[in-house]
């Protein structure tokens, strides 16, 4: 790997996208030589933010992205099952990736969760049983992350990594962040891609003329 | 061409990714013998229909949505410059596309309105004057199309078609539909291409799972 910043990957598991996109990020950061550091947050935490709801919050969204995960998926060859129970609370899962880890460690406890969430390894992540076992089936000592997966000290990195993610503009998951640019969701890999060949084509000049763009309507809320 | 359905477009002029969408549609169209059948409707009616926010309601998503807009069009080469203001009151626009047109004729109109607005060919499309140069632009009768388009039945024509986009399930735009399978968004199109090739890997049996799973929590409102 080269000396360069590594991708951070910002997710939450309860969201699909996150979980193809991990899988393609990790050849996508093999192929450029590049460390990757999961960045858990809370998604809810995002949404609350913004004022915006999930996809799963929405009836006729929630019903539509099972089948568009379904495609990509199969497109891709990616497994896929959907978790028991959805929405669920992320919360452990979320806790115990946050826990300080060597970066090697936390990237199969990571990959772990994300197989057992929509991975088809089964079980799901909600609860201190199920990532306990996920931590142990990645080779780690489950017991000591779960442990401190409830020190105050780790549920305040992941409140911290989530208010920081919220002031850095980050507004869903997966968010992929490259030498200070951002980009979201599964769709954005090809575009991320492009960024770490340094081809970016998004500029100041081209940025300012958004940004002074104004609305000539707006609707009623 | 063949005696397939048309691939019906659903649209609002607002949204860039529709713009995207429709110029690699004609192209994935022809490629399959299909014909595209463009539907205009409301954004803002598809919006508060479902309670959701459109991405330019949402200050951070608004912009990174434009960085994301000018990554795609330089990936694909598509040209692309944004309209003199955004959001913008996209009526006028909307009626005269529900107009009843030849469906060349439509798609002619359909072309040059989205290429005013969002492909570099400027001006926008908010105004009746702005519509009905690019009908004329189009080699269509522009002074017909505008008249026409405030015509009570014209009008009628654009709420029944949001009307029925909601009850079909759909909550945003652009919006394929082929044999009443619903594509939604840009990255949504290699999934409409492999549908279009009798691979469409969303089964009754997929979909059934998602169905009867269950959310173990939900979100404070």
């Amino acid at each position: 790997m080269s000396d360069a910043a590594p991708i951070a990957f910002l997710f939450d598991y309860l969201s699909p996208f996150a979980y193809l996109a991990w899988t393609e990020l990790r050849t996508i950061a093999t192929r450029h030589r590049r460390e990757i550091e999961p960045v858990p947050v809370l998604l809810a935490g995002l949404l609350s933010a913004h004022g915006t709801k999930g996809p799963a919050e929405v009836p006729a969204k929630r019903e539509y992205i099972y089948r568009h995960v379904l495609r990509v998926a199969d497109r891709l060859a990616i497994p896929f099952a959907p978790p028991p129970t959805h929405p669920f609370r992320p919360l452990a899962a979320l806790r115990a990736s946050s826990v300080a880890l060597p970066r090697e460690q936390r990237l199969a406890l990571v990959d772990r969760l994300f197989a057992a969430t929509w991975g088809g390894a089964g079980g799901g992540v909600e609860t201190d049983a199920a990532v306990l076992r996920c931590a142990n089936d990645a080779g780690l000592d489950g017991d000591a992350i779960v442990r401190e997966a409830s020190s105050e000290e780790t549920k305040a990195r992941l409140r911290k990594a989530t208010d920081d993610a919220i002031a850095a503009g980050v507004f869903g998951v997966p968010t992929m962040i490259v030498e200070g640019a951002l980009f979201w969701g599964f769709d954005a890999l090809p575009d991320l891609e492009r960024a770490l060949e340094g081809n970016d084509p998004v500029t100041p000049d081209a940025v300012a003329r958004w940004a002074t763009l104004m609305p000539s309507a707006t609707r009623r809320s």
